[in-house]
C-alpha cells in the first residue's frame, strides 16, 4: 500500500468499511473514479454529505425522511391509516411499494431480534410502534419479516406485543415463488406452500 | 424509489455509477452507513474529497501521487533508474511492489490499446514514456501488460516503440501459477509454460 499516496490509502480504507467491499473492489471503485477525473468524485462526496446532513429516521415509522420534514409515508393522507406493515429494513419498504398491492403505513425495525448478536426489542424502535398500536386507528398489522429463524422469532414477538388490542395481526404468505419450477424449490418452501394452501373455488 | 427522500435517491444514483455497484449493493452500502449513524458518512465523504483535491497523476510515470509533491516512485533515489516496468493500472504497481522482486521505475498506461473501444496510443501517455526512453538512462523496459489479446497487442506496440535505442525490452513470464495443479490449468497456460521452458541445470 506504500506505493499509493496517503490520501488514496485513507480513502481505500474508508471504502473497505462498506459492506461487500474488499481491498480489490475498493481499488477498482477509487481508480474508476479517478480515471473519470477528480470532478467525478465531487458529486458522490456531495451526495454522501447531503445524506448525512439532511436525512434522518422518521420518529414514528423509522423510515428515512428529509430531516425536519413531514414523513412522506406517515403523513400522506391518501395512505390507509388503519393498516401497518412491519418490515426489517428501509429497502423492504421499496420492495413492498413496488408490488402496488399496499397503501398503508410502515414500521421499519432496522434489524431483527437476535439475542445472540445482541439485538433486543429496545433496538427495534418498539416504543414508537406500541404508541401507534395504542393510538386506536390501526385495524391490522401485517408482519412482513423474512421467513428465517430471526424473522419468525421477531414476528412472534410482535404478534404477542400487538395482542389484546382488537387489532388483526397477519403474516405475509410463504410458498412457491411465482414462475418457479417444482424441481428448483426446496422442501421447506414447498412444505409452507402446502400447509398454507387455500380453497381454489 | 419514491419511497425514499430525495437526498437518499440522489446518493443511490451516484453510488450506482461505481463499477460493480448495482441498485441492491448501493442500498446495502447506504443503509449500512446510515445505520452506523450520520457521523459515519463524514469520514468517507471527506476521504473522497481529499483524493479529488490532493491526488493527481505524476506527469512522468502517471502513477497517482500527492498533487505538486515529488512522485515517491520516480524520485526515490534508491530505485534503479535504469529499469522501467510498464503496467496497465495503478493497482498493478501495488501488485508488482508486493512481489519484492522489483526496485525500478514504472509507467502506468491507465488502459490497454483497444481500437474497437477507442483506446489509441495517445490515451496511454506514451509521450512521457518516449521522452524517458530518449533520456539515455534506461537499460531495460519490462512489459508487464496482461496475457490477453489487448495486453499482447499493447506489449507489441510498446516493443516497437522502444526498439532502435539499444534498450533491452523484456516481457514478464507466463506459465503455470505457483502451486497450481495440472488438472486445473487451461491448455493455453500450459502451452505458454512449455514454450517458455528454461534449462533446469
Amino acid at each position: 500500500m506504500d506505493a499509493f499516496p496517503a490520501p488514496l490509502r485513507r480513502c481505500l480504507e474508508e471504502l473497505q468499511k462498506l459492506p461487500g467491499i474488499g481491498p480489490k473492489s475498493a481499488q477498482r471503485i477509487l481508480f474508476a473514479l479517478l480515471d473519470r477525473g477528480p470532478e467525478a468524485i465531487g458529486p458522490l462526496a456531495g451526495a454522501l454529505t447531503a445524506v448525512a446532513v439532511s436525512v434522518d429516521r422518521c420518529p414514528s415509522c423509522r423510515a428515512y425522511r428529509e430531516r425536519e420534514e413531514r414523513c412522506h409515508l406517515c403523513e400522506d393522507p391518501r395512505r390507509d391509516q388503519g393498516l401497518l406493515c412491519v418490515v426489517e429494513s428501509p429497502a423492504d419498504v421499496l420492495l413492498v411499494e413496488a408490488t402496488g398491492e399496499y397503501g398503508g403505513l410502515y414500521h421499519v425495525l432496522h434489524g431483527l431480534l437476535s439475542p445472540l448478536r445482541g439485538v433486543h426489542p429496545e433496538h427495534l424502535g418498539l416504543e414508537s410502534l406500541e404508541s401507534r398500536l395504542d393510538g386506536g386507528t390501526l385495524r391490522e398489522v401485517i408482519l412482513a419479516t423474512p421467513p428465517t429463524a430471526e424473522g419468525e422469532a421477531t414476528a412472534s414477538y410482535l404478534a404477542s406485543l400487538t395482542g389484546g388490542r382488537g387489532i388483526r395481526v397477519s403474516r405475509i404468505a410463504f410458498g412457491m415463488p411465482v414462475g418457479a419450477d417444482f424441481q428448483f424449490v426446496d422442501a421447506q418452501t414447498l412444505g409452507r406452500s402446502l400447509s398454507g394452501r387455500k380453497d381454489f373455488i
